[in-house]
């Protein structure tokens, strides 16, 4: 047991995180760097959250395609700063065939074969789909557009950590096409909203809805909106983007269509997008010493049954209770499990689904059976209960409510203690270096200012939130009029 | 409506098939070489096909799992067969960093960012994988792993179609691990089962389950089984494949497990999978010269309304019903879409739905509104019935069910009709250059003798039929006792 457990997270936060990544069995590092490998248990929970996603895209009238995974080197120079912020870190295809060495030791590339145009491996998809956009666009009657793509990127890293960082991730990239700005900067809050929506209802994190500086916007963006969390350690964690394109890549593209009138205009657009870095964000808001704890809504396993026994005859009883408890739980559309697993002890199989973050777990002895009870075991706070039988399978459904209800109460009381107000830049720092979290402050918009204070406190601007209006004197510059705005160290 | 046209099958079955794929919106070729754009419409067919696979992969206790999508060269070369198979033909990333042109002309590979080892975009997952089952099997309590990947793969093809060849495709491929043979080939042909009747239940294609020959096997495996699907113009499709590995992986990633005696064992292996190659052979199974036909099991539109008027009011009356109608079949799970578009005309909108192969058809004018009737057209065989709305939605899904069997039995019949026996070489060849299909013939089990037949015929073998035991006289070297195996030209 003592093996398996955690360093603790007042100990080293960044340590803990690792290890409940790996001893809850959901990703490990490859041996291609940079590349993770999201074992099962962890991938169930990024199935759900992809479930999830798609059905709420699917509602707001979205369609999923798919677009190649390579672009022609030339595409990514089209739009001026979208070259700028992604050829410095792409994996670049340059041949086509590799052939054996000539001494024998393997294969080697076959220099016949170089591609006239090299091909980048996507960091994001804006290029080849606005190319494509220009065939599929002639008239207003083909606008809007509304189209979501799930795939797999690639952005060089060099330093990675699992789900927060890596080479390769998984992720969904909305992109958009309309006649209008108005309609396209709808569609961009729009998507915010969805975003917001399911951190807040499925994931249980609260997230302040804002919009990037200048500095943090995405390249070839005219506005990023992001939804910003807060983690455990008081780090910031970005969970979603946004972006309000404006005409820049039908611009870059050529995409024109003809409106009522018959004049020809450029194509408004936006694009959106969450990633496997969503799992990093569920991890740091929710566990604990203990191991993983996960919102109900998103949990591979929702109840666990473990039979406490000391013979067969024992065992056959708590079985057929259980069984019918489960079928009266999967009836109610529960996902349980029932393990009766006879190599492992109670004791240890207790701490794996502790680990895993399994909400509910349920033990019956034989004691239970005969005083018709179980013992109820909550996750989130690690209480036990005991409860009778009877209509058990219905407590189950509200209790998985309650904790649902409850990790989100718990995760945005947290956020609200830990946003604090700072008159100065000392105060930010002093700030920051304690409690750390969010640092609200007025700026005065200019990004000089905003690098100033990044070199003082190393906290970037998060964002401006959407629903700030109060304005005041500039931690800097002093300029009255200033904006307020969220700082952190962040993620 | 003449621009919207097919060509016929008859007159040129391979530009009949680009220009349904092209006109019923499934895909199109991208700017990058033999890479494909899944349009919307064909991704929504691919999903069902994906969700239902997906189903039955985890009922038969498999889990998702995801792996790099990129390959260290040297992995390739670690299994002798599996390399001569796969590195001809592959993506070879070299780089990770591109840098402005001096010039200023646009991006340029950074040649300080060259990387040591070679990383090959995989074209099949078999190495990473056993390389990382080194790190998750120790012992027979490990065993077995059952896990599947969603994932896109590159194999570079100078010829391509779409879905049926392209250099990236979308596919699974399941990786099995076992502690024993008996359990790796019992593995290998449950999922050919599964498969099998996913074509045949779902796609409504019949298929033939058997082995190929050793010159057609998968690279690396000790026995490639398949199913075979015969298309209308007379040409076989590989439509799945399962692969016992044997031991090639395990010995090539030294993978071993302890026995319940503590004897360390080389693990055995599986790998399946099945691409977007399917929906190739979903379209040239069903489709006819109006256009696509779809199972109704896998159309993303099962019912398409049409409101027939000529003012706004019989508009209103015909949108009332249709409501009602609708909300019933959505209660009883049926897709259906209600198409009041005023910009189109309904001639228009019956060639447009035939294109896309929605199952049933139903026109609602101003007389059925009068007459409580409905006009009802069937897309597989263009019947049109007048059907009372009397439990309007109980005969429609009544109707769905009926289309999808007679969808088999016609494509059943299409391939019984087309199996032919060929006691000789040339009769075979006058079989292949008349009605063409499967021919059945002796084969005395020789590579050569396969490439006789090959040469002579432009036909391979598509595989030794599981369920055949009869044996004869072999078609070239007159080998009595030979088997009897399915020739064909094939996609």
């Amino acid at each position: 047991m003592s093996s398996k457990g955690l360093i603790k997270r007042s100990e080293d936060f960044s340590k803990w995180y690792n290890d409940l990544v790996s001893k809850a069995d959901l990703a490990e590092h490859s041996d291609v760097r940079g590349c993770m490998i999201i074992k099962p248990y962890g991938y169930a929970i990024w199935e759900k959250i992809k479930d999830q996603l798609d059905l709420m895209f699917k509602e707001t009238g979205h369609q999923n395609a798919y677009f190649p995974l390579f672009i022609p080197k030339s595409y990514l120079s089209k739009e001026a700063d979208h070259v700028e912020g992604f050829a410095k870190e792409c994996a670049v295809v340059t041949h086509y065939r590799l052939k054996n060495a000539e001494d024998g030791s393997g294969v080697v590339v076959d220099p016949d074969a170089k591609l006239e145009e090299e091909l980048i491996v996507r960091p994001t998809s804006e290029t080849i789909i606005w190319n494509t956009y220009k065939k599929w666009i002639q008239s207003y009657r083909d606008l809007p557009i509304l189209v979501n793509q799930w795939a797999n990127v690639v952005r060089w890293e060099m330093r990675t950590r699992l789900f927060l960082r890596t080479s390769e991730f998984l992720w969904q990239e909305g992109h958009t096409a309309h006649a209008t700005k108005e309609e396209a900067i709808e569609e961009t809050e729009k998507m915010l909203g969805v975003y917001a929506d399911f951190a807040q209802q499925h994931m249980a994190i609260p997230v302040i809805k804002g919009l990037k500086t200048e500095n943090e916007r995405f390249a070839g963006a005219e506005e990023t909106y992001c939804i910003e969390a807060l983690m455990q350690d008081g780090k910031a964690l970005q969970a979603g983007t946004s972006h309000f394109l404006g005409q820049n890549f039908a611009k870059a593209f050529d995409v024109t269509f003809a409106d009522k009138n018959g004049k020809q205009n450029h194509v408004w657009a936006t694009s959106w997008g969450v990633s496997t870095r969503l799992m990093g964000a569920l991890i740091m808001t929710h566990s604990d010493d203990q191991g993983l704890v996960l919102p109900p809504k998103l949990a591979p396993i929702q109840v666990v049954i473990v039979p406490i026994y000391k013979n067969p005859e024992q065992l056959d009883q708590i079985t057929s209770y259980a069984k019918q408890l489960i079928s009266e739980l999967v009836g109610i559309g529960i996902s349980v499990k029932f393990d009766d697993d006879d190599n492992k002890k109670p004791g240890w199989k207790f701490a794996e689904y502790e680990m895993k973050g399994v909400p509910l777990r349920i033990a019956i002895g034989p004691r239970d059976i005969e005083n018709k009870t179980v013992e109820l075991a909550r996750r989130d706070d690690l209480s036990k209960t005991t409860l009778s039988q009877k209509d058990l399978s219905q407590k189950i459904s509200k209790l998985l409510e309650q904790i649902q209800e409850d990790l989100f109460r718990k995760s945005s009381d947290f956020l609200k203690d830990n946003i604090t107000f700072a008159s100065t830049v000392e105060e930010m720092n002093d700030i920051l270096n304690s409690k750390s979290g969010f640092v609200e402050a007025f700026w005065n918009g200019d990004s000089e200012t905003e690098q100033k204070i990044k070199d003082i406190t190393k906290a970037t601007i998060r964002c401006i939130p959407l629903e700030e209006k109060s304005t005041g004197k500039c931690i800097i510059s002093g300029d009255l009029n200033s904006k307020k705005v969220l700082f952190a160290r962040a993620y």
